[in-house]
C-alpha cells in the first residue's frame, strides 16, 4: 500500500522564505501614496509596518532567513502533511493523481499563521505591544490572535460584519487566545462610525475593515497594523507551503502538471504556487499549469481591471497596481468570507497579466458540491474558500476522465470548515443562493479608480 | 532543537488491537439479560451487534487482527502525532515533561472514528445497510456518520438534546457526511415519545439516547446498533492510540510515569491506557500511575457504586457490573456532553476496583481554566471532555513544580473543541456554572439498581 500522507521531519521546515520578486519578468510597480498618488518611500509605510517587514516588502533578495523564534512556533504544526486523495480520485472516477497540502492542521485551522507568526515576531522585536487587523471569514483574525498570544502581545480584530454574524465561534476562538474582536463597521473608529451613520446595516467588507484597522494602528501607541494577504511579504512568508510541498512531491517522485488554489487576496495561492512558479520562470518546467479559483460574486481576476487602486475602502492605505473590482465594490454575502476582497495581490496580478497563470470563477452551489463530494470521500470538511480550489480540481479531474490523462494535480487545502458549517447547511438544504456576476456594480465601482500617472 | 512532534510512518499503524481481557486479574463478570437478569449468551446480543463484534466482546485472545479495509481508512489520519508540550510546560513553570497524543487530527475531530470504522466495517460485511446510535457532545455521532459514509451505509444518530441545542454544527457535520441526526428524546421511537409526553423539556441523557438507538436497531430491517464507548470491543479498537503512543515514547527514549485521560464511558481512556496497563499488570512497570478524570457533575468513578446496572435508561440493553450513578441519573447540562454518562466501562471498573488506576473529579470552571491555559501556550483548543484530562495534567505538573520532580506525563488529547466554543465563551465571560456533586440525586438513582444474584 502506498502512503496516503507524506510527512517531512521538523528538521525539514524551510529555514528561508522564497521571494519571487527578483525572478518575475518585471516586479510590480511601486506602491503609490494614498493621497498624493506619488511613489511611496519606506518612510511612508513606517506608521503601519515594522521596518523589517517594510524591507521584506521591497527586497530583491531571492531567499530570506526565517528567524529561529518563528521556526519555533512553526514547529507546532509544520511541516504540514501532503496527502494523496486516493478516495476522492476513486469517487470522481478519474485517472488524475490528486495531491493536497493540508494546512488545516494549524491551531487556527488554516495557512494564515505562517505569516501571522512572522509579523507578530518582527513587531515585537521592534517594540510594539499591540497589533490591529481586519478579518473576513475569521481565518486571518484567528491566526493573528494566536500569533500575538505566542509573543505576548495584544490583538484587536475588526471582523467583516456578515462573517461576524455568521461565524460567532471564530470570535470566541480569537477571545480564547486573548484577542478582542469587533464587527466592522464598528463604532471604535472614525471610518466605522461614519459608515454606520450612513448605512446602519452595512454588511462590511474587507476593504472597509482594513480601513478601520489602519486607523486603529495609527491612532494607538505601541500599535501597528498587520495584513493577512495581498502584499509581497505575506505571500513570501506563505512560501513555506510550496517549499515543503516541493520536497514532499519529490519524495513520491512526482512533479505537478497542474497547481490549483483559491484566491481572495492571494496568500494561500502564492504560498503554494510561487516556489513552483520559480521553475516555470527559469524554464525548468515551462508546461506547468497554474489555476487560481475565485467566487463569481467577487471575480477580481476573471472580471477585474489591471489598474492602480486603493487596497481599502477609505483610501487610507497604499495604492497598488492590481486586478481590482474597485475599492468601493461590496461583494454579495457569500460564505467564503475570505474571498470577498476587491483586489488581488500585486505579485499574482503580474503573473496573471503575463499569462503565467489561469483563473476561473465559480458559484456557491458549485463549490459546496465539490466540498461535499470531497468530504464524503476523504473525510475532511474544508472551508468554503478552500472549496473553490476543490471545484477547480474537480473540473480538472473530470477533464482527465474524458481525456484519459493521468495528470498530477496538486492543490492547497488552505483551511478546515469547522467554523463555516452554516454554509454547508444552506447547501444541503437547498437554500444556498448563487449570486450572478455583479457586472453593473463592478462597472460602477471601477469609475472611482485613482488617476495615477 | 528537539522535535515537538513525533510521527510514525503509515507502515507503523498497529495491525492488531490489544485485548486486555486475558491479562486482567479477573475479567469483568458476564453481562446480564436486561429482563431476566440471567447471564447473557452471544445469541442474546445478535439483534443489536454483528457476530464478529460479539465474538470480540468476549474474546480471550490477546491480539486481534485489524482488517485491511479498516487500516485503509485509518490511514486518512493515523498514526496520529505525539506532541511534547514544551510551551505549556514553560507556562506552568514545571520540571515535568508533558506529552500528548493528538487524536483531534481525524476528520471527525476525535479518537472516536478508531472504533466507528471497525464497527461499520463488520456490520457491512455481515450484510447490514444502516446503523443507529446515540451521541452526547456529538463526537461519536460524527465519527459513526463518517464511518458509515466510508462503507456506503445509512446512519441515524440520536443526539442528547442539550448538546443538539448547544452544538448545531455537530449536526451539520453529520449531515455533510450523509447521516440523519435528531435530538433525543425524539418522536421517532416509543421510548422517546413516552419521555416527551411526560417531560416535554427533557434535556436528554446518554442513557436515554442509547435506549432510542437500541429500539431503532431492533425495529428496522438491515439495521444494527453501534456503541461508541463502555463495552469491551470499543476499548479494544481504541488501543491503536496507546500502541502507537508506546512506539512514539520509545522513539524519544521515555516511558510515562503518569498517564492521564478523561472518562465518560471510558473509550479514550482505555485506548491510551490499556497497552501501557499491560506493562503494569505483567510487572514490567509496577510504578506506573494512571489517572482517570471526570466531571464533578457526573462522577461515576469517584462517587459511583461498583454494581450491576443497566447501561441505558429504558433498561433495554445489557446489565453490566460497573461503577454507576444509577441508570436513572440525569446529569447537569455541562459542556462536556461526552462525559455525561451514568456508568463506566466494565474493564475500567475492574481496574479501578482493583486500585490499578486513580480517579479525580473536577468542576467546569477548573477544566476550562486548564483548557485556556493550554490553548494560550500550545495553540490547540481542546474539547471540554479533553479539558478534564488537561486539568489532571495541570495538577500533576504543579505538584512536580513543588517537588522538583521531572516526571514524564502522557495524556490523551482526545479531541478538538471547534464545535464546543460556547463553553469557552461562557467561561471567558464568567457565566459558566459549576454544578455541585449531586449527592441526593445519585442516592435516589442508586435505589433502582437491578437485583442481580
Amino acid at each position: 500500500m502506498k502512503d496516503v500522507k507524506i510527512f517531512l521531519p521538523e528538521s525539514d521546515i524551510p529555514t528561508q522564505w522564497y521571494n519571487i520578486l527578483p525572478d518575475l519578468p518585471a516586479p510590480p510597480p511601486p506602491y503609490r501614496h494614498p493621497v498624493t498618488l506619488e511613489p511611496m518611500t519606506p518612510q511612508d509605510l513606517m506608521p503601519v509596518f515594522p521596518m523589517e517587514i517594510i524591507k521584506q516588502e521591497v527586497s530583491m533578495e531571492r531567499w530570506i532567513d526565517i528567524p529561529d523564534e518563528v521556526l519555533d512556533i512553526y514547529r507546532l504544526w509544520r511541516p504540514s502533511p501532503l496527502y494523496r486523495a486516493y478516495k476522492w480520485e476513486k469517487a470522481l472516477d478519474t485517472p488524475a493523481k490528486i495531491y493536497y497540502k493540508w494546512e488545516g492542521v494549524s491551531p487556527a485551522g488554516s495557512h494564515k499563521p505562517n505569516t501571522a507568526v512572522a509579523q507578530a515576531y518582527y513587531n515585537k522585536k521592534e517594540g510594539q505591544t499591540r497589533l490591529a487587523t481586519e478579518t473576513g471569514a475569521g481565518q486571518w483574525g484567528s491566526a493573528l490572535a494566536l500569533a500575538c498570544r505566542m509573543f505576548d502581545m495584544e490583538c484587536k480584530v475588526y471582523m467583516v460584519r456578515v462573517s461576524y454574524d455568521q461565524k460567532p465561534y471564530r470570535r470566541i476562538l480569537m477571545e480564547t487566545w486573548g484577542a478582542t474582536c469587533v464587527p466592522s463597521p464598528s463604532p471604535d473608529t472614525q471610518v466605522g462610525r461614519q459608515t454606520l451613520e450612513k448605512y446602519p446595516d452595512h454588511p462590511g467588507s474587507l476593504g472597509l475593515a482594513i480601513s478601520e484597522a489602519l486607523e486603529d494602528a495609527v491612532t494607538h501607541d505601541g500599535t501597528k497594523y498587520s495584513l493577512g494577504s495581498v502584499v509581497n511579504h505575506v505571500l513570501m512568508h506563505q512560501t513555506v507551503i510550496g517549499l515543503e510541498a516541493k520536497k514532499q512531491m519529490e519524495m513520491v517522485g512526482e512533479y505537478p502538471d497542474v497547481l490549483v488554489a483559491c484566491v481572495g487576496g492571494g496568500s494561500n495561492f502564492g504560498g503554494l504556487v510561487l516556489p513552483f512558479m520559480k521553475d516555470k520562470l527559469d524554464g525548468t518546467r515551462p508546461n506547468l499549469r497554474v489555476l487560481a479559483t475565485e467566487p463569481m460574486a467577487c471575480p477580481s481576476l476573471t472580471k477585474g481591471l489591471y489598474a492602480f487602486d486603493w487596497g481599502d475602502t477609505a483610501k487610507m492605505g497604499p495604492v497598488a497596481k492590481m486586478y481590482t473590482l474597485g475599492h468601493d465594490f461590496a461583494p454579495a454575502r457569500i460564505h467564503a468570507g475570505g474571498l470577498r476582497y476587491h483586489g488581488m495581490a500585486p505579485i499574482i496580478s503580474v503573473l496573471y497579466d503575463q499569462k503565467l497563470i489561469e483563473a476561473a470563477a465559480y458559484y456557491q452551489n458549485a463549490i459546496f458540491e465539490a466540498a461535499v463530494s470531497f468530504a464524503r470521500a476523504e473525510g475532511f470538511v474544508m472551508a468554503p474558500e478552500t472549496a473553490h480550489a476543490l471545484r477547480g480540481v474537480m473540473e480538472e479531474a473530470l477533464k482527465c476522465r474524458e481525456s484519459g490523462e493521468s495528470k498530477v494535480i496538486l492543490f492547497n487545502a488552505s483551511g478546515h470548515g469547522h467554523f463555516d458549517l452554516a454554509g454547508y447547511q444552506a447547501y444541503l438544504s437547498g437554500q444556498l443562493q448563487d449570486y450572478a456576476y455583479p457586472e453593473e456594480k463592478v462597472q460602477e465601482a471601477l469609475q472611482s479608480l485613482p488617476k495615477v500617472k
